[in-house]
Formats: C-alpha cells, sequence, structure tokens
C-alpha cells in the first residue's frame, strides 16, 4: 500500500474542520465534491455563534487520521477509533441503527429489504457517540469499514484467543480505524464537533454538519397537512371529484398528488401537461387552491420523444436510456437549466411541488455503472448525485416565485439537509417505516411512511396514526385508488387521526424551526438525543441463526423523537399493546396530559396515539375552533412558539414571530416578538399538566 | 463514452472462441486473467474431437459483439442479445435461475439471502439457451447488465408506450446487447457454443466450458459415503468415540471432519495439529482408516503467529489481518509455495482433504477491498481468486502424492470445474438449499445442502434425504454434535437413506464421469437440459408487492437431473406432499421400476425419495449383497458403466474399466472392457422396470 499522509485538518467554522486530499490538484472543483452539486451556502452566522469543540481524533490511541493515495486509481482515509465509540449513519437505513463492525459499500439504490449499504441516501457519512460527525465528501461510491479492518500495522492488536481452547473468543476484532476507500483521487474530509459540554453530542454534532449543509427547511404550512395521491389513470374531472369526495366525508385534504398520467407520455416521461385528459389543468389548481389543496405532480427524468425537452436537453444527455427516455446529464449546467426554467413555468402555472420517482436506482432499469455522459461523469457518480440535484434544480425553481415547495423523492445524498424533500419507496415494512422515520435523521433527511392498503381495520388506522406523526401525512393510493374511508367501520377513526395531525401542526411546524435554526432534526432516534435506551444481545452460538456467536446493540427503533418535547412511540398493525420507554426525566401523556412512567406497557385503542411531552416543555396544538392551544407539561418550564407565513421565503430574512411562555405551577406567561411577521393564530389558550 | 472496437475473435477449440481486449498489452499474463490463477489445461484431446458450432453472435440484429476501453480505467464489453433468449449464470444463485434484464455487481461473497450478484462463485460466466456461454476472463469484478441497459444508440430500440393511456407497457426495455463492465483496461472475452443439431444447448454450451476449464473431475470413492463433522472442541477420543458409535447404532461412515479445534490456533489459524487434544493423530488417522474412515481437517488462511507457518509466509502478506491472523498473498507464488508443502505435509499423514471456511468473505471481518499485497494484487481481485486458488493449492498437494481428495469450500470462481471441491455456507433454507444443488451447474460447481439440525423428525429425515441426493451426504455437527439417530423415531429411516446412498454410489460416480470426460454437471437443473419446464408468471399491478407490475419466468428450481439418467425430486421438510414434473419422454420410479406419468402429484413417506430413471437408461446400483445391479428401464436401451480405482489419478492415464449395456425386452447382454482396470464389483445383477 501507498505512503501513509497525515491529514492536515483546517478549522473552518467552530467545531468544523476540513481536510483535503487530492491527488491531482489540477482537475479540483466539482468533480472531487460530492456535495459541491447541490449543497445550499453553510449557515455561516449560525455556525459562528457556536462554541469551539475539541477536534476529536487528538490523542487517538491509534494515532492520527491518515490517507494513503493511489493517484487517481484510488484513495482510503483511516479515521482514529476508540474501543468504546458506537458509530451510526452510513446511509438510510431501516432495520438497526448501530454500525459497529459493519461493512458497507455504499451506493445509491432502493432499498431491497437489507441495510447493505444500497440505499436511497448513500450518505459517505456518520456520527459517533463521542460527539463527533465524519463526512466524505466525494461523489464516488464509498466503502466503509466501520472498525472491522484490523490493520497489520495496528499499534493495539487485539488479542489471538482459542476459540474452542479459551474463553473469551469474539469474532469481531476491533480496529483503531475506521478505513473509508474510494476508486478517486481526491475528496474533502469533513470533521464535526458537538461542544465538550453537550449533554446530545450525536444530535449536537450532526446539528452542526445540517447547518454546514445550509441548515434544515421549514416546509410550507400546507405540507403539513393530509396529502392524497390519486390513481395515475385519473383525469382532471377525477380530481374534482376526489376533492369533493374528501369533502363530503368531512376529511381534511391539502394536497392531491397525480401520478404519471398528467402528462403526454410516462415512462419515459414528456413532463408536459396532457390537455386532453386535464384541458383546463390551470383553472383545476386555481379551483382546489381556492379549497386550500395544492398540486403535486409525479415525474421521472428519462425523457420522452414526444417532450418539448427533448429537443433541447438531448445534446445534454447520456449514452444509455432508460424506459425508452434520454437522461439529462446533471453534471452538466446547461442540461439543468434546461429543466429548470421548464419547472419554473410548471410552479409558476400553480403547481406545489413534485415527486422525483426513480432516481435512485434498481440497477435492472437504471442506466449503468458504466453509463457515459457529457460532462465526463460516469453511470455511478451520476447516481449518486441525481435525487440532490433535481431537488436543488426544482427548489431553485420555486425560491425564483418567492415560495416554498415540498415534495417527495426517491433519492438524496449528504449535505442535502436544506433541500425540501422527503424520501419514499417501494417498501411497505411497518416497522421499517418507523425505523426509517427516525434513522433518516443520520443522514439529515426525511423519511416519509406513507399509506398504501391495510388488509385489516387495524393495520389502516396504526398506518395513518405512524404517518400522521411523520414529515408527511400520506395516503398514496396510485394503484389501488384507495381513500381514507376504506373501511367504514373506522372512518370516524380515521377522521380523528387526520384532525390530529391539524391539531399538531403547530407543534410540528416548531419542530423544523429546529431543523432550519439549528440543525437539529426534526424526526430522529433516541439514540441521538439519549444513549441509555440501547440494550444488548449477547452472542449465543446457534448453528442455523448465529453460527459466528455475533452479539447485537439495539437501539430504540420503534420510537423518535419529534422536534425538542415529543416522543411518539406508534402501535404496531397486528397489535393492541405496545412497550414505551422514556429517557431519564418527567414525561406526560400529549392528550391527558397526566404524567407517565418512564417505562410501560398498555393498550392502546386504535385512536389512541402514543405521544409523550417532555416535562418542562410548551407544545403549541391549534384547537378545533382555531385556537393555539399551548400545553405546559411539568411543574415548571418554558417554550418558545415559533410562526411566519408558511408560504414565503420571510423566514429566511427574519420574518417571523415568536411567543415566549414561561409557567410554573398552573399559572403562565407570553410575550410575542414580531420579527415583521404577526403570528397567524387566533386566541391563545393554555392547558396544564397533571402530575 | 470510448470509441468501439469489434471484438477480434479467433477459435481456439471446435465452438470456443476467444477475443482479447487488452488496453495495455506491456502488461498482459496473470493480471488480466482470473482463471489463469487456478485453471487446469483444457481438455485438448477431448475439445478437438467435438464437432465445430456456429458463431452465435453472427448475424444479430443489433450488430457485432464490441467494447469500449477507457485505458486502465475501465472497459465495457458489449454480447448481442435476441429478444427471444433465455440467459442463466452469474454465479451462484439460491432463488430463481434465469438472470434475464437482471443487473449484477458480482463479487466474492457470503450469501446473504439474496440473489444479488454477492456469492460464492461470483463466476463472470452466463450460458444463452440459443446454446451458447460467454466468460468474461477477469479477475476484476463485473457488473452485468443482461440486457436490462438500452443503448441511445441501438439499431432497433424498444417502442414508446403511455403506461396509463396505452396498452402494453412494461417495466422491462430489452435491449440488444448484455453489458459487462469492470475496472480493468484488458481481458479475454471467451465464447463457448453448442453443435447445431444439440438437444440440451445450454447443458452442451456449458459443457464445452467445464472441458475447457479443465474437465470436471471425478472424486474418490470414500467421498460418496456419509460425512460426519465434529463439534469443534472434540478431541482425539471423541471422535473415536464416534467412529465406535457410528459402528454401534449401524450406520455407515465414510468421512469425519474435524473443525477448528484440530490446531494449536483458531481464529487466528496455525494449520498445526494440537498435540495435546490429538496426541497420536497418525495413529488416530490409520486407525480410522482401517474402519474404512477418512479425516478431513476444516481450516481458514488467517494465520496465527503461534503457527510454524508465520515466519515463512509472513513477507508475503497483506496489508491487513482477518480474524488477528496475516493473510497469504496468492498472488504470489512464494506464498502459494509454502502452503502447499505445509498440505503435502498434512495430506501425507493421512488427511483426506479439507474443508476452506471463510474464503468467500462476509465484509465484516474479511479484508477490506482497498486491502495491499505484496503481487500487487487489491483486496477485491485478492478476494475474486482466494478459494479457486486453495483449492487448486491442495489438489496439487494431494496429486503429487497421486492420491484424490475431495473438499469443502466457501468460495470458487470461474474455471474452477476440475478442482474438487463442493460449496457450503452458513445459510439454511431447505428450497434455497435444493435450488443450489441444480443451480451450482450454471457456474461449473457444486453444491451441498448439508443437514445441521431440525425441529421435527419429518423435517430431519427430509434434510438427510436432498443430502443423499447431492455431491457430499453429511451431517455438519460442528456446533450441536447433532448424530443421525438424533431423533431415535425415525433412526430406522434415516439409516436406510444412509444405505440408500451407498447403494446409488455407482449412479453417482458414472455421473461423475460424464462431468470429467464430457464436462456434463453430474447435478443440473432440469433447464439446462430441457427448456419445456418453465411456466411465466403474468405481472399483476400490486401497489405493495409488484408496484411495476414484473413478470417472472419460473423455471423448475426444486427438482434436478443427476448425470444423464436421473432426476432427483427432494420432499420439503415441513410437507408429505409434491408435484412431480418430468421432461418429454418415459421416467419410471427408481424403487418400483413402475412407469410414472410426466406430471402427478402424490405422498411420500419419510423413507421414500422421490427419483426417477429416463426409459432407455441403465442405472448402476449397489445391493446389499455388494452384488452391482443394473437397472433396465424401458422396454430397450442401453448404457455404460464406468468404473476406476476411486483413489488415484490413474483414470487420468486411461485406467479404468467399461461395462457396456444393451437391454431389450427384460434382457440384457453386456461387455466389459477393462483398460489397465478390472470393475471392482462383485456379481453382476439386472432388474427390469414393469411398464
Amino acid at each position: 500500500m501507498n505512503e501513509k499522509t497525515i491529514l492536515q485538518f483546517e478549522r473552518i467554522f467552530p467545531g468544523i474542520w476540513r481536510a483535503r486530499v487530492c491527488a491531482n490538484t489540477d482537475t479540483g472543483g466539482m468533480g472531487t465534491s460530492l456535495t459541491a452539486f447541490y449543497k445550499h451556502e453553510p449557515r455561516t452566522e449560525k455556525l459562528d455563534s457556536l462554541p469551539e469543540a475539541g477536534f476529536p481524533f487528538d490523542g487517538a490511541p491509534g494515532g492520527e487520521a491518515f490517507c494513503q493515495s493511489d493517484g487517481d486509481a484510488g484513495t482510503v482515509i483511516c479515521l482514529p477509533l476508540r474501543l468504546s465509540e458506537r458509530l451510526y449513519g452510513l446511509g438510510l437505513n431501516y432495520q438497526r441503527l448501530c454500525v459497529n463492525y459493519a461493512a458497507r459499500q455504499l451506493r445509491c439504490d432502493h432499498y431491497g429489504g437489507q441495510d447493505n449499504g444500497r440505499t436511497h441516501i448513500p450518505a459517505p457519512f456518520y456520527v459517533s457517540d463521542r460527539g463527533y460527525a465524519v463526512l466524505i465528501d466525494t461523489p464516488e461510491p464509498v466503502s466503509f469499514y466501520m472498525g472491522s479492518s484490523v490493520r497489520r500495522d495496528a499499534v493495539n492488536p487485539p488479542p489471538e484467543i482459542h476459540r474452542f481452547r479459551e474463553k473469551g473468543w469474539s469474532a469481531v476484532t476491533p480496529a483503531e480505524y475506521v478505513e473509508a476507500s474510494f476508486a478517486a483521487g481526491g475528496c474533502d474530509v469533513y470533521v464535526f464537533a458537538a461542544s465538550k459540554d453537550s449533554k446530545s453530542p450525536m444530535r449536537d454534532a450532526a446539528a452542526r454538519y445540517n447547518l454546514w449543509s445550509g441548515g434544515g427547511f421549514i416546509p410550507p404550512k400546507w405540507g403539513l397537512g393530509m396529502w392524497q395521491r390519486v390513481s395515475g389513470y385519473a383525469d382532471g374531472e377525477d380530481v374534482r371529484a376526489e376533492a369533493a369526495a374528501f369533502e363530503e366525508h368531512d376529511m381534511p385534504l391539502s394536497v392531491i398528488g397525480l401520478e404519471p398520467g398528467w402528462q403526454t407520455a410516462a415512462y419515459p416521461s414528456s413532463l408536459d401537461w396532457d390537455e386532453k385528459h386535464f384541458p383546463d389543468h390551470k383553472s383545476l389548481m386555481a379551483e382546489l387552491a381556492s379549497k386550500g389543496i395544492r398540486l403535486n405532480l409525479w415525474e421521472n427524468f428519462f425523457i420522452s420523444e414526444k417532450s418539448t425537452l427533448y429537443d433541447p436537453v438531448s445534446p445534454y444527455c447520456g449514452s444509455h436510456k432508460v424506459w425508452n427516455g434520454i437522461v439529462p446529464d446533471l453534471g452538466s449546467p446547461e442540461a439543468v437549466e434546461i429543466l429548470s426554467r421548464h419547472h419554473k413555468k410548471l410552479a409558476a402555472e400553480g403547481v406545489s411541488g413534485f415527486k422525483v420517482d426513480e432516481c435512485d436506482g434498481f440497477d435492472g432499469w437504471l442506466w449503468p455503472d458504466h453509463a457515459s455522459f457529457p460532462s465526463g461523469l460516469r453511470g455511478i457518480t451520476m447516481r449518486a448525485i441525481y435525487g440532490a440535484v433535481l431537488q436543488r434544480m426544482q427548489d431553485d425553481a420555486f425560491r425564483s416565485l418567492g415560495r416554498r415547495t415540498y415534495g417527495l423523492v426517491r433519492a438524496s445524498n449528504a449535505g442535502a439537509a436544506h433541500l425540501p424533500y422527503v424520501i419514499y419507496n417501494d417498501c411497505y415494512s411497518f416497522p421499517q417505516f418507523l425505523t426509517g422515520t427516525a434513522s433518516a435523521a443520520f443522514c439529515g433527511a426525511l423519511w416519509v411512511p406513507e399509506v398504501r392498503d391495510a388488509s385489516t381495520p387495524r393495520e389502516w388506522a396504526r398506518r395513518f396514526a405512524l404517518s400522521a406523526l411523520s414529515p408527511i401525512l400520506m395516503l398514496n393510493a396510485w394503484a389501488s385508488g384507495a381513500k381514507p374511508w376504506k373501511f367504514p367501520e373506522i372512518e370516524d377513526t380515521i377522521r380523528s387521526i387526520l384532525r390530529f395531525r391539524q391539531s399538531i401542526a403547530p407543534a410540528l411546524y416548531n419542530a423544523f424551526r429546529g431543523w432550519y435554526e439549528e440543525g437539529i432534526p426534526p424526526f430522529r432516534p433516541l439514540c441521538m438525543d439519549w444513549a441509555g435506551g440501547a440494550s444488548e444481545k449477547g452472542g449465543e452460538l446457534d448453528d442455523t441463526e448465529n453460527p459466528y456467536s455475533l452479539g447485537e446493540l439495539l437501539d430504540v427503533t420503534d420510537e423518535y423523537l419529534i422536534g425538542r418535547d415529543l416522543l411518539a412511540a406508534p402501535v404496531a398493525p397486528d397489535s393492541d399493546t405496545r412497550r414505551i420507554i422514556l429517557p431519564p426525566g418527567e414525561w406526560y401523556d400529549f392528550f391527558t396530559m397526566e404524567r407517565v412512567e418512564n417505562s410501560f406497557t398498555r393498550e392502546f385503542a386504535l385512536d389512541e396515539i402514543p405521544l409523550y411531552v417532555r416535562g418542562g416543555a410548551v407544545v403549541p396544538t391549534l384547537g378545533e375552533d382555531g385556537a393555539l392551544v399551548l400545553r405546559c407539561c411539568g411543574r415548571e418550564g418554558e417554550g418558545i412558539i415559533y410562526d411566519d407565513d408558511g408560504e414565503s421565503f420571510g423566514y429566511e430574512r427574519g420574518e417571523y414571530s415568536l411567543i415566549k411562555v414561561i409557567f410554573a405551577d398552573g399559572r403562565a406567561d407570553y410575550t410575542v416578538e414580531s420579527h415583521g411577521y404577526e403570528p397567524g393564530y387566533g386566541d391563545l389558550r393554555f392547558v396544564f399538566s397533571r402530575d
């Protein structure tokens, strides 16, 4: 192997360092950075106001961080690791959270049922419970060895133990380094650290990464309502009928999503309105808007010969077709500009956002890894940036109109926290949906556990309840045409879940404000804030199930935190009971406002949603009368309730309002701070918990 | 993408062509060939005697085979494909056989529950039902796109159809080419074709490939008996007790396998006998041999500091350790020579063979892909050759002693048909074990569906029955210490299955002769000989299970052929009944000798093993009295019964015997041809089928 070069880290913000690894300094630029293709500017002001932090690799027992480069053929980055560390991240995972000892070749792909590195978000990024995070900023697929690969020159090699003649043998031999390798000569390595006194070091390290990524975003308020995707066969009249049916059933509806059938060609796509089936799409959108309903359009970016985009974009497309469509080169500014103009037009006509399908992969129909593109990007690197560049392109189109968007996408990557998209896929496992809702935080992203179908009313209700506690509450009925009232016997339950979602919108909005202002993921696993929930599963030898007697760290994967103060614990579709684990401290039932134990098991009716409030918190909710109801939990505490116009980018320019609340012993005081925006709620009421 | 270069194929044998793709002709040699690391010499004489065949790519509608090379950075090979073709292969698969439209990045790894390219045998090889096979001979991991990637410059692009507004849309857009790509500048491409009049074109194309690989092998006769692996904690006395227990239970035993505990160090391994627990291993082996029992030793090749091999091999090891052991560089002739000397010594002392564990992968503990080795091979390419080079090294050690070996290994690769090893792993799914037994033929390999455990007596019996119809009948009780008589209530059933295995040994031996002489895989799927068994499953839209409405070709995966004349259809562990499908023509029940229908469903008792004989065949079996019982099925037919000394390499020098049988209407004639070897059976009896 080639010479070791000690990585030279320079401090670029408090608690953020960068080392440039570049075999060929002539090339530089975009080719060596993944995030440069789409990332927003770091939140410089925020970052500069954070406390400094110690460099996490100082004094590592195994030595300093280093790299070994083989010119343009390959690079290995070695990052110190201590024995006791727990590591998280490496893309969007659905089953387990801790990635210690994992070896993963990250690449953009649909989730195939295994957390094996093929992921919708192949972010070359991980977080350590020692309070730091690492980003290997390259568009090449990165292979990570999370402390599993012991080097021959290790300073502290593990001891040799005879598996059958001595005690204490383990199939795991811990290494002093995380090793990351990729097939190119250069990249930037970033390290993000939490300050020394952080109580949630993983969360705070990840938050600096998110602020460096541009901060999180605040969705438009309509994005937090109910989304319904209609059948791919629907035409304009069907859409009107859908809106009317929701009204008739007295169910709130905020977004209608059109599937591929809105276009003149689909698979490949034209991205042009089909005037035959949607003869008046502009007035249709105006009509819907008058009822508070927005339109979202399905897309993929394999362009049909029938598209108005075909001729202009054709010179900037790759060597292979997908579903008979040509594939725009998203490394080409010309291609991005052509798509951007088109999306600006669609947005200006009234479209609220897009569902960007099939940009993740599924090898059997995406372009091959060796496909070539005019910009010089190869198929495999194009795949790494595709979803994120499309998000950025669309976000920019809406930004130019001064309107926020909120969309769905199947692929993203590192450094995309600021892009207002939520990941979805074709999986439909409830436990994996639940875990994904939490674990997306480890890549600075959001995940939607959408509702599609159910075999029982109970499953239907439990799935709606999970979706109601997620970034988007959505029924995706593109194939089945299902409605929320599919099971008449629980129509009331579903209606109450949809209204519950409306009632917690202010709390979700507050959580997103933390995402934007502080980089704190609005939905995140317990372990990100609190390490105490995990349990160790001992490694019992079993010749058919566990021949290597491997132990496991079982993090809590069926609960998650929302914002600073809420904890959700959705009930499984086949169950009426579940165990709830709450971190140390006081917790209150969101609905009854009664104090609960930190660990208990109980039954939940179909309309009961396990949601808990941290003691000392003020949770803003919306009363049925439109009043802002502030739920104060515990004997005393405080809270800040954020609001803005919910549509524009005024909030980025400082136009928002804060209601600052202090409460104690059943009495509350508050002040309103208006920064160029008056809070939009009606009356203001306080509700206090009962201890 | 770079310029297309038409591949220049030269005929090297009848029906075999090679095109050399080499960007850098200076390097050449081993670095550009996978199989050169371990392959045997082609069976020149056999190959030259085969009829010529038409070059399969002549007149392909999409154009000629070509490559595009990007210097040492990458190569794409494009091989013509017709719409109607069915493709098979791409490594050892356990679930489906047909690989049309698959995109697979092949790499050596354990089977993780999905046929996704990570496989014990990442052979860059496929077979077409048009009667040809292709090998991309490179040690680099190859990505295959099996007709799923449509190029923009396609001559016959598929039509555009609106998914929701027209009929006939399909998620699959068939391409004119198979595309194969890898990250290096050169390789050899081989094409193997069946002759024009072949009735089983896939089988015959694969057979030429196997003969090119050196032909299959004939195992030592003891290899076809019962194998029992003892607990890893066993010492010499335990081994004696094990042999005695089999005698006591009147169960045949041919091989005892020792697990890691035979060594002074294990995980990492010393590969040195532990004299404390095996103080007299040489006399132990002699004792066992006197009872007809051989010893097989478990190994992995991560070398302990305590090993006598450590100092000599240390200069020829890689940059990383595995389980605290150093990793010999198998691209280094010095390292291979050191290991070879050691194995020759172990073999000379009486060991019959080895079980080579953990050479396949499992990323979490193998060396990383970027590991470096003194020979210049990188970790990822080392992984591709590791298992096959170890097989070759051991086979050579036994060859130098004039004795055949037969062993177990977890990894192999293309062109290894001549190496006398059977693949195993940690999976324990019965249907996947069954499919693997058949599908291994598509990479010129063998698979063992070993018995490890069972939760019911029925499962125990069904698993033994499957293993009895496989390359090795084995109980692998290394962890549980289980014995065949684990369930006393079916001890008689298990005994009868073990004896059944003894009785069919001559038939299996005959099948292996076809493997050696003709390259015909002794165990292979029905579709290799007969295309008619497959069924199409229509693609029904299902938003949770099949959102792309994909159809499937369902080959028969739960039956397989043994040699030319037998068809096995093992019964599932949780079932008493199964459906049997037999190819066109007459078939007979092996046991009752009665004619059966070509398709039927029936019940099978635990000691009934669904095994069928082709009409017109003569199947050699061993009677309980030691007589050679020749089962003649149908009104008339013929057969050739092969025999040799079962131990030496005399058969390769032409020392064997053939009994040639012709039968009709209940009468048979035979002649014996002895080529320096007299058939070793006692009496000879004929049994005739009843129509």
